[in-house]
């Protein structure tokens, strides 16, 4: 039996290169005018991981009253997209490449908190996970994990 | 040179189940909310094929001002849903089992056209493929691809 | 900031329904030619995770010398279908749906893991997330990460 | 009922930056012995699209005599590569970065034919889309469907 160790890959990674890592996310989530729209706020910034939360809204639902799957995705694409930014040089930008998501369990609940962090950082390409949860009073389920890669590019 | 036959490949399977499947889409799309809010509408219905529009809006931005990629993932997601819909049999409802987008031009522009096809049905489950177009005066360019797998549930 | 368990998600989930699995697994890879094609072996078996290890040859190279993605998604593929199958009800058998694959460094070493588990079990489809390491006298690097929606189906 | 032209999305990209593509093309695939030890063929080069046959082969399969993902993927995979490589410039190479495959009918039959086709290309990125049939005496049947993005980096 080999043992693998299923903790933080990026224990040696972690030392941003913008020492001004936070103050550069905030700036661009408040930007986000998607992320005001659908209620999300920053909950935690660290290198390489942010997480982001967001209540429950029925105007983001699908027909059974259950969050749609792309309001949950959109949160999980910033909570990586941001996850990449605080690892990515000054004077970047962040731009989603692609993601795939799959969808867990219904989207129900009082709330839920999306968890993006690094999975490998690069010059140009990044890529980032991010787990959503649902959470509330009772347990906190993984109603979604979303596998994405970022681009960097130098701001225009 | 072997000549490939690209278009549609679904021409053996597309007489519906349900030869009310156009009212059973569009009751189910009056009730997913997600897409009132991002105003989008039902251009087409037809066997294995469903076009969705919707507008440009600054609500459902991202950082640059381009539409958000999970707000685009979002009509994609639907369209999808909805043309995997329309081959189920009745008393059937659809839920996306995962989905990967890939985002392949800045989402600008008046408004977009989000084109679901189903590339294969199943009983239990379905593949579809949908194409996000951004539409306006010029021409139409390509922004996104989403490749979803749906399961079809008896309805509950 | 909220703390976040990364760890396993499964705790609660891991009493397999059919105490024979181990067996069910090893029968069914002994039967994957695949496998003994690529020189893969079964390294552990456990509720919701399997193992598999592969040597580096260069008849399953690209055109650099290193492993070709195909080569690396081959054995993620089946790890993951293995993590399900520990999982599944006796007399199942489990087919991969799909699968994405994110290639994170050169798959170059003396040999690879591939570590397959379960991130959420379900009665229909079955979820699974393999990581790929390069193995050799050095350090351990991960070099892909595998997502996949696994079905498992009464056996014919 | 709007009208989508689902035919080559590439008409105003297909001019081939290196007129010497198919030379690249066959010399860099002469070096992929995973494609040898399957048993691959070019069966056409275009700018854009390159097309890829291979045989049925049992060493290849999966317990049920299938022709396991993995091999498909690793075919698809090249078919992609290299369509992207036809669009790229003079002494660049390509590389995966990642795929998603969705495996749509059982991988049996006399051989299979993986078409391979830029979506999207780009300076960095290109993304492409391979779809695979089974091919035989009867009728050509689409098995899967693989989604790629590939970066081109510079020959090192």
């Amino acid at each position: 039996m080999v043992a693998i160790h299923h903790g933080p890959l990026l224990e040696r990674c972690v030392i941003p290169q913008d020492p001004a890592y936070e103050a550069r996310v905030r700036e661009s989530f408040s930007r986000q005018r998607h992320m005001a729209t659908l209620g999300a706020t920053i909950v935690s910034i660290a290198p390489g991981e942010v997480h982001l939360a967001f209540p429950y809204a029925s105007q983001f639902c699908q027909q059974n009253g259950f969050m749609h799957a792309g309001a949950i995705a959109s949160v999980a694409d910033s909570a990586n997209g941001y996850a990449a930014c605080t690892l990515a040089p000054p004077e970047t930008d962040v731009l989603a490449v692609e993601f795939k998501i799959n969808l867990l369990a219904p989207a129900q609940g009082e709330g839920f908190l999306a968890c993006g962090r690094v999975l490998r950082p690069g010059r140009t390409l990044t890529v980032c996970q991010a787990d959503v949860f649902s959470t509330g009073p009772g347990e906190r389920i993984l109603i979604a994990t979303m596998l994405s890669t970022i681009i960097v590019r130098r701001r225009q």
